[in-house]
């Protein structure tokens, strides 16, 4: 046991929390040294989730009392705001850290602090840290000492756009991304609007004034393809507990084989499934997976590409991604922990 | 318009309130004169409600300011302990009042304040109130100036034994009812536990110590049929909406022809279905509708009889029978207003 | 009884028969006079349906045993190629025909072959029929025989559109609908996909290739609207059972106030509710009811509009909207039997 | 990987065979040497399975052109009566055989024969087979080389019942296990009443005339605890895809305290987890792991305990408890390849 790898999950008990402790304890290069809890702390962690009894079983403890010293990964799962209160110590101290949340996704601090409504507590880091998509950053993830693991939403979309924004093959301005998420994506809130009374045999648009996620992606996307991407960006709820999917409507430029650009793009991603024209990607295929599953339509007699692509919001779209960033880092198998066959049915 | 009932609904934004409110909308003898609401005062009901838009436009008011000298007939579907402050004042004032809580269910005020934690504040109105079960208590219902209106369980359960107690058929203290409810029967409350991604997908037992519906079945049962009743009442939670299903074990004391004697009992009843033995009642068969359905299977060598019966938690088991009771009250026929088919699929 | 207007139902069993028994049980000036089914034929309507116990006990006959002499109008809810088969004759005897399936939808006969696979057996009385969309239609389906119930993707989808369009507002070949069902959609078939185990925690899209609402929607929206209207339609499965939610993109050519253009063109309709701009209409909000709630969201910077549509598959996509062509022709009231408050929760 | 084992997995498109295959695929012991199926032979796996993508690309073989030479262990995920055909052959030529079905699991013949409908074709193998329920038979699957893999609620139900019997603590003869599994367990038919529109937000008894797991569990009770034991068994479909929650109803025969009694039986056992008294386990809890748990409840002032037992009916309840069974027999440890944290939300 000495030798693994000691990680701590700050914020254990929402829904990516408990999910990467589902996955660091599958993790044969890892043990959990701490889970810590705010509202939850002093109470055993399987009394607040069930599903651990047997597998874990310690006390969570509040973020004050978390040792940081005997540490060598710290996971943020924590909501936006709180990493960044800890980032600058646990580097200076050379901790490797991994945020969850969103506080170092994007690189413009004034975007960032009018998307988020607060002020920034490390803007000093905000360059420093590397955007967790590993598909495209991977040498950059290795060096890192810490991650801005990317959002749900943007990892999904992004995934689908990224090898046709970089060879330039649509146009940047005219992206359309209809997207659909589980109800986790909404997390452990005690809201009406979450209630099953509510959201279940339901179906509905949300954040239509804006989502954080689109900033995001614009920014990442521009920053990755050297365009100025623009992005129309509509988030709906399904009436499912897991898993994204995105509809992406885009204008073509020019005549190309997108079979081919995207095959070879991916051709040597572990986590990422180019399926055949015109199949439908969905999202049980992905569940409780690290896979991304992308697939697309050419429409006849017009420009329009329809590109479809699906993840498991708590797993490739957070905690999975998560701990594909630190097998990186560490220099694990990329797929140590999170090799795991979607669940089906 | 002017001869029609005025109808107030207390605490109209919670489940029972709100299907109250669709049901009096379809009532063609009633109009609603107000709907209350602590929380959500000020705000359009169809604000709260998108599904009332079109139908109901008018501000939910606080019960403060509630107009109780204009309206014939006072609904009260807010949690218990509210019904008993106002009962008092409005029938000394002449107004019909029903109360879709729990303050008058239990005649036994010490068992009551023992359940509900708390001091009765109309003790001389509870033996007053009458049991609204319009298949036993029509006659009381008639002239009754307030009504209980019973719990959701308690409607389904003794609905499936009461002509078998009555009849003495049965022994009365071993009885097991295994109990199963759809969401909605926990409220519109914002609480961990009943949100979409803990609830959908799951199932439980709850309120294994103990539930407020079991003093209700038994002391009810006891009074219709004249024995000491005692049950064993175990609720568990069905990740669907709307619906309960009981499934009720009894011990015949003597031989008898089941399906004789419930379609005897039941022969006129406009709401009660009894089907043949072995058939398998559904939830979905009775969703949305004020119908309770009724089968039973006499197992072989043994004096084992099961029961099943199911109703809309929210209907029958809540608004619905409060409707029905009305009807009785005021002489309208009594399907008025919820003579609905079923919502199938 | 006998001034009622006799209905028969063909094709009774599935989801749109079954959701049409179910409202016309509830309509005023109707009775039901039969219902046939080819594979349930001799067995009580309420065998097959149990929701019906208590309501409808009448025998599904075979559609060679109906009685076509003695009723005044027959509704078809049956597989696509059926009614065509029945309408001449029907018509002949001086009966009014509502199909609620494909045949009559389109008039370009060559696109409908193509569409559905088949021979159009009744290609006289294509022109004849009417599409039954009453916000555009009123006049003419006042003084039809034969209407084509339109589809339900094609109402939510016209409905959000047609203003726009008519007032040529926005670019007619520059629409994208992202359109949302639940999976009651599908039928009543027996289908692996169909199952709640494959169905239920999943979102996909389907029908990429192409869908055959796509040439109806085209077809009409140009015959509304005198331009060649063209569409990218992409309809994907929601594991809900009720519900189709269309998200709809286009490019204004224009500056024009959304808002007041969709109130005044749908100011006086009954079932057509404007929500204001940027609010999200929900699914659930028009459950088992014949609304059609629309909203809209017009981006910053930007000629993109984007519009909401919600219904409910079954009532105004399907049942509801045929009896509200039968009231328009029989000149009752429009929302008789349809008048219903959505279901909520 | 030339020492691992091959196994085969006969019959794995079924819900019990795509489990079997993901568990199988998660195990370090283990390589899949082929998987049949008659109705999708010469397709890729992952093509019915899309969730297999990456993780399993073989064709599925015909059973005639299985290559039985060149396995060392043959699971049966088949319809009842396929393995009886093919045991024979394969125990004489050495290999082990686990039927996931029922054709072994009864030792009555002739039950078995009534209760299944057809005539026992390897009758001389019924002794020879060990009915695989690891915590009471460990030591006779050591040694066995035909497993019948118990049913899935003779499984949640045997567990909670089984330490008590044994002890002679509860009469045999009064027992009720009211049970409760989600859909997966009907299989992947193409039903109409597994239809997602027909089953979710519905829920029903089945099987009320008998059900096949009824003569399992008595005969396997009886022959463990030496009495003659009796059952009253009623399943119901629950709107969800896994989970099986057994309440069960006994009648004490003395004073016990059922805490220690259970803690005790099952001190030692990797996968059963014994809760606190008055403690509700929930089927998440053990979604897609292998654990069973079980609580308890002592009623007061009466003979009566009652106890709640959850699994995976397609991990405990079926491919989980198959692949325990093989780690025994191999000798691997017991918990390789399904000691996985079950799935939360």
């Amino acid at each position: 046991m000495k030798n693994k790898l000691r990680a701590s999950v700050f914020g254990g008990t929402g829904y990516t929390g408990i999910e990467l402790v589902r996955l660091l304890l599958n993790h044969p290069n890892v043990e959990i040294h701490q889970i810590t809890s705010r509202n939850d702390k002093g109470k055993r962690a399987d009394e607040i989730y069930p599903s651990l009894r047997g597998m874990y079983d310690n006390v969570l403890i509040s973020p004050e009392d978390a040792d940081l010293k005997n540490v060598d990964i710290i996971f943020f799962a924590t909501p936006n705001g709180v990493a960044m209160e800890y980032a600058n110590d646990l580097i200076a101290d050379g901790k490797t850290v991994i945020d969850l949340a969103a506080d170092f996704r994007i690189k413009d601090q004034t975007v960032w602090e009018k998307w988020y409504g607060m002020k920034h507590k490390s803007p000093g880091l905000i360059s420093e840290a590397v955007y967790g998509l590993p598909e495209i950053n991977r040498d950059s993830i290795k060096k890192a000492k810490l991650i801005a693991n990317p959002g749900c939403y943007p990892t999904a979309i992004q995934l689908a756009l990224i090898p046709l924004l970089k060879m330039k093959l649509i146009n940047p301005i005219n992206i359309i991304a209809d997207a659909k998420s589980g109800i986790s994506g909404a997390g452990r809130n005690s809201e009406l609007k979450l209630l099953m009374s509510e959201a279940d045999e339901d179906f509905r648009a949300y954040g239509i004034g804006g989502h954080r996620h689109l900033p995001e992606i614009e920014e990442s996307l521009s920053n990755i393809c050297g365009d100025n991407v623009k992005l129309t960006f509509v988030p709906h709820l399904v009436p499912m507990i897991r898993g994204i999917h995105a509809t992406i409507y885009v204008e073509c430029e020019k005549e190309f084989e997108a079979q081919s650009v995207y095959n070879q793009f991916y051709a040597k991603e572990p986590f990422v499934d180019i399926m055949q024209a015109n199949m439908a990607p969905n999202t049980k295929s992905v569940r409780a997976s690290n896979f991304c599953r992308i697939s697309f339509h050419k429409e006849k007699n017009s420009n329009r590409l329809i590109i479809f692509s699906v993840i498991d919001n708590l797993v490739k779209g957070a905690a999975g991604q998560a701990i594909q960033n630190m097998n990186i880092m560490f220099d694990f198998p990329e797929t140590a922990g999170i090799n795991l066959v979607p669940l089906t049915p």
